[in-house]
């Protein structure tokens, strides 16, 4: 029976044109974080699964996690997400790095997730993440750095907005000001994150179910929708508008602003599903109609490295993935033309193809990408094949073009077609690259 | 009890200045590769594990495989190679693919191995294929290219050697030859892949053990010696040094040769371990005597994108991996200082961090990496944490310097100083980096 020729369910194949958008997308994000100061690093897909049941939530590690006992009977898992592997690296070498320490990395990550659009089983991310920093400082960077990436792939302020909240705001409201308790907490805060997804009378009802009958009696369910719905901080019931947290808030509102990230404010309903935030989180939303989500954030985390038995450090970090991206980029017409890497085929006549390989030499030392056609087909099908790789210029190499030193450039888009030495071809085709 | 710091057992953590090596070595690949008119592509990291039953080899489906079920009750592999996904991606759109068709891929494979020097459980590499060709052109392009991709990384001729063979050859030599069935010629093949491994004594006594009595007293092993010892082809006993793909494998040295690839030679006791190889195969082998072994090779395997249901297609194809050419480049001394990305660092004082992040805007959009220290420390101790990181040049940022837009650049190799603009100062890193 022939073998199936299917990629793994919820995994996608990358031909050639689809990894030159992954490539851009994700060589623009490595070009904004090492403009800020940020280097890469990487480390293995697999990881004891404990290193997840410590802080990333328990639906990803029990229901989600590619959880399996290695040859050697140890239980790994192939990373859901960066972030406990990152800290277990800066623990490692607690002493030896300096800080600021800023760190990026580009990969996959694995979750057995439902199939739905921007979400894949096996999808990639860049984490961004400063280590060392206590002062909302480092906060200020990365959203800018956010907000950079963004500009980069050609977006405007009018295309995403980037939401802000707190987890001491988050557990002040839902522990001191409604009374919730822990699992009340815990529950409120994966309905919040659904909100957007359900029918508010749906929300409401949800939300009805989770409280006591003395709370339902409080008006706990209408004090919770005052607070979601409330249009900014001024808006806020006067016993939350005072809290510390929100003054930080604020600030970091009025700085951005300043520094023209004019499309940040505060969002009382945004939560964030993992569990080891400790400080302020953000989110940046696609607000096109037709995409109105949640496409990637972050936030503070102070508790993690000290998991691993050292001083902990603080930390804030946040990861883009390439779906959402490549969601928003078409939504909003931002996907540029990526042509192919190729820029010459060279079509061979007669029995020359080692004299050509031999010719085209010189290009390829100037930095052109060359393919030549070794096939053997008929001159036709070979510049059918040139245009079908969309290989945007094509010359002809037989006996007497090697003889003469001079060959046909023909751009295939237009059609035409310039006589020139090969040198000459260099120079002319690493013109059009630039 | 505290989470251990330590990578999974025969991984790596890639630190940045890890990671540097790591992309250097791929991204000279991969210019190489480009350079030749391949393009990128990529594909999950699992795939059914019924796709390396089919040809990758006993050993490693059965013994290396990391292969697990999934929640879906799937039973699926970690990748050990790149060449059954390759195939399935060009079977999968056999008619859409203009032929030759290049592509190449650079990412992590994953087997269960014993670690020794230059072996991990996950290791990286870049695969290079061609789809198409059935004439040697495709075998002269793909050494070339390797041989040129050794090259760019300082390599020379002297310090390595490049061994060519061809399954054709080897199945009349073992089997026609020596009358070897086709177990013992699996089982001879696989001593030989060892041979260098092994004292001379107890390599010939294993291959007395593989024969049968009238077998040895035949002289079989002395007949098996004599071609595995044989200094060039002419130096083959008659009845084989006639054979046809002799005069082939001839030629392409030749041509080779003739391309200035002399340091190619005919090597009949290559084997080749994988079961899908057709045609030529090649390994290139590191001369270095502390590191005598083979680095990466590969060959022609025209029979696996027919195992998809569709009509084979010619296949040539070699992979090379990060830690085997990592070890060659530190015998021959050819691995380059690698700096930090981060090409600036601007220590602050007072409490100016967000002007000063305004302030370097420009440098960054000059295209210079530039890390702010946000850390709020005093500037002896930012110093020495430019000093710690390996940044080249530093510059401090307070009150005075943002008032008269003159900073102190100072080299922190050199000690110098010099005052500039930051205008000056991102045009003269710019020059620093070219």
């Amino acid at each position: 029976m022939a073998l199936s020729t299917q990629p793994y369910k919820g995994a996608r194949d990358f031909y050639p044109s689809d990894m030159r958008l992954r490539n851009y997308m994700f060589n623009t994000m490595r070009q904004v974080a090492r403009s800020y100061g940020y280097e890469e690093y990487d480390a293995p897909v697999m990881e004891p699964i404990e290193l997840y049941k410590a802080k990333t939530g328990d639906e990803i590690v029990n229901e989600q996690t590619y959880t399996f006992e290695d040859r050697g009977g140890r239980q790994v898992a192939l990373r859901p997400e960066m972030t406990p592997t990152v800290s277990r690296l800066v623990a490692a070498k607690r002493q030896e790095l300096g800080y600021p320490l800023r760190l990026f990395n580009i990969g996959p990550r694995w979750r057995y997730e439902r199939q739905q659009r921007g979400r894949y089983r096996e999808f990639f991310q860049c984490d961004i993440d400063i280590f060392g920093v206590e002062t909302v400082d480092a906060e200020l960077e990365l959203i800018q750095l956010a907000d950079k990436i963004m500009k980069s792939f050609g977006a405007k302020h009018s295309m995403y907005v980037i939401k802000l909240n707190s987890r001491q705001f988050i557990n002040f409201f839902l522990a001191d000001y409604l009374g919730l308790d822990e699992v009340q907490q815990t529950s409120v805060a994966k309905l919040v994150d659904r909100m957007n997804k359900l029918p508010e009378s749906e929300f409401v009802a949800q939300l009805d179910a989770l409280c006591t009958p003395t709370q339902r009696e409080d008006g706990t369910v209408e004090r919770l929708l005052a607070v979601l719905n409330a249009a900014d901080m001024d808006a806020l019931p006067e016993e939350l508008k005072h809290h510390e947290t929100l003054r930080q808030l604020q600030q970091v509102v009025e700085v951005l602003h300043g520094a023209g990230v004019d499309n940040v404010e505060f969002d009382s309903s945004l939560m964030r599903g993992f569990d080891y935030y400790t400080g302020i989180v953000f989110e940046v939303f696609d607000l096109h109609p037709d995409n109105n989500r949640s496409m990637f954030g972050g936030g503070r985390y102070d508790g993690l490295v000290g998991l691993f038995g050292v001083e902990p450090v603080p930390t804030v970090g946040f990861a883009m993935g390439d779906a959402t991206l490549a969601n928003f980029l078409e939504v909003h017409d931002l996907v540029p033309q990526l042509d192919s890497d190729v820029q010459l085929y060279v079509a061979v006549t007669g029995d020359v193809v080692q004299e050509a390989q031999k010719a085209v030499a010189e290009l390829r030392e100037e930095g052109v990408n060359v393919a030549v056609d070794i096939s053997g087909k008929k001159l036709d099908k070979q510049l059918k094949t040139a245009d079908k790789k969309g290989i945007p210029y094509v010359i002809v190499i037989g006996q007497q073009e090697l003889a003469s030193g001079q060959y046909s450039l023909k751009n295939l888009k237009t059609g035409e077609a310039e006589t020139h030495s090969l040198a000459r071809i260099a120079s002319l085709l690493q013109d059009s690259r630039n």
